[in-house]
This record gives C-alpha cells, structure tokens and sequence, in this order.
C-alpha cells in the first residue's frame, strides 16, 4: 500500500514537472520566434490553378526543412484596400538566424522559387524577432 | 493494493485526456486565427525617439481593444533586400472579422493612427485567415 502511494505521488509528481516544463517552453518560444513574413503578388496571366499548385509547393517546406518551425498562409481579405497588389501572405517562423540562413539557400526552396518566379509580379520579405 | 492501483489508472486516464483535448485545442485555435500584418516605412525625418513612442502607443492597444486575441512586432532583419522600405512589422490577431471590424474604428485605435500618420512615409496592411 505504502509502495502505491509513493509511486502515485512520484507520478504526479512527474506529470506536473512536465507541465510545468511544457508551459515555460511555449512561453519562451513565443518570445524566441523568427518570423518570416513573405507577400505574394502574382502577374496578371498566372491562373488560378497555376497559383494552387505553387501554394501546394510552399506548403511542402516544412517538411522538407526541418529548420521552419511553423507555418501558416491565407489570402487577403482586409477591407482597408492598403494590400498594395499582394494577395498571398506567407507566415514562415525560424528558431534564430542559422534556421532562416539554413532555409533562403536551402536545395527545396530553391527549387519552389524556380517554379514561383515566372508568375511572380512582385513579392515582399519583412523578417522580425517577435516581440510582445 | 487493487483500489490504488485503479486510482493509479484513473488519474493517468485524467492526465492523458487533459493533454489531448489541450492539444486539440491548440491545433483548432491555430486555424481560427484571423491575421492583421501591418508595415509600416517611416518618414526620413521621423527620429527614432518618435518611432519609438509610436510602436509603444501600438504595444498599448491590446490592453485598450479586447478583440485583439495576440499582438507582436519586430524590425526587419531580412538580409534579402526585399523589405521595400518597410521597417516594422506588426503581427495583430484577431477571432473574427467581427474582431477586425470593432479594431478599426475602435477610438484607441484611430487614436493611435492620428499620431502615427504624420510620420508615416507608407504602410501595406494584409489580413488572411490563417491556414496550415
């Protein structure tokens, strides 16, 4: 009885550690983010189909680089009409510099880059350290 | 001995549910998140001291604007030549576009705007449901 008891305290015990450890984790990624934002603005002739298959691309990366961390996209909706032409929004997040460094001559960027250019019209890259 | 045993159980079956649902609560949120990304390029004669007031007068918003669900901001550190004159960057979040829609004529908000404008040279604003 005395052997179960201490083995339910021990795994408690074990168990809010973890918790503990997993939340000050999360907390400490949020202000240890490298965040990659890229805003896409496709030429006039690009079709929709064409721009489906390279989201499908960019897609992709994360598991093939293992230094992204996190990503997201969309497509704008904000009615403020300050979009400048750019449609798609990108949302790449690196541990530090040596991920971002890693990933911009990374073999499968590269190769999504190649296919992006041609129906590309314009494109803007902000990286910034996120901060609260 | 058989009771702790089952409490044993028990408690792990509690545990490992917990997590479960937090997780799945975590991967659900991350597809509910409405994104706003403001850049911002100040004037050549904005000082950094006025720059600097700015950015805390947006940092103050979250605490003014409840529909803001996760606000962060950074400067660029791109090393791709690709930023177009934008310096900061703003990362606001958002529910919904009900969200979106009480931010942008919330009066601290417009508030903040008539301080910034004077200083502001240009500013793209993006906004995307965000999508894995």
């Amino acid at each position: 009885m005395k052997t179960m008891t201490l083995l339910c305290l021990g795994i408690a015990l074990l168990v809010v550690s973890g918790l503990l450890i997993n939340t000050s984790r999360a907390e400490k990624g949020t202000s240890e983010r490298l965040r990659h934002v890229v805003l896409f603005k496709f030429k006039a002739d690009a079709t929709p189909s064409q721009i489906d298959h390279l989201v499908k691309e960019f897609q992709k990366l994360p598991s093939r680089i293992p230094e992204i961390k996190e990503f997201e996209w969309g497509t704008d909706s904000s009615p403020e009409g300050k979009n400048k032409g750019f449609t798609h929004c990108f949302l790449v997040t690196f541990a530090d510099e040596a991920g971002r460094d890693a990933y911009l001559p990374h073999p499968a960027h590269k190769e999504f880059v190649a296919q992006l250019r041609p129906l590309l019209e314009d494109v803007t890259v902000v990286d910034y350290w996120a901060k609260k």
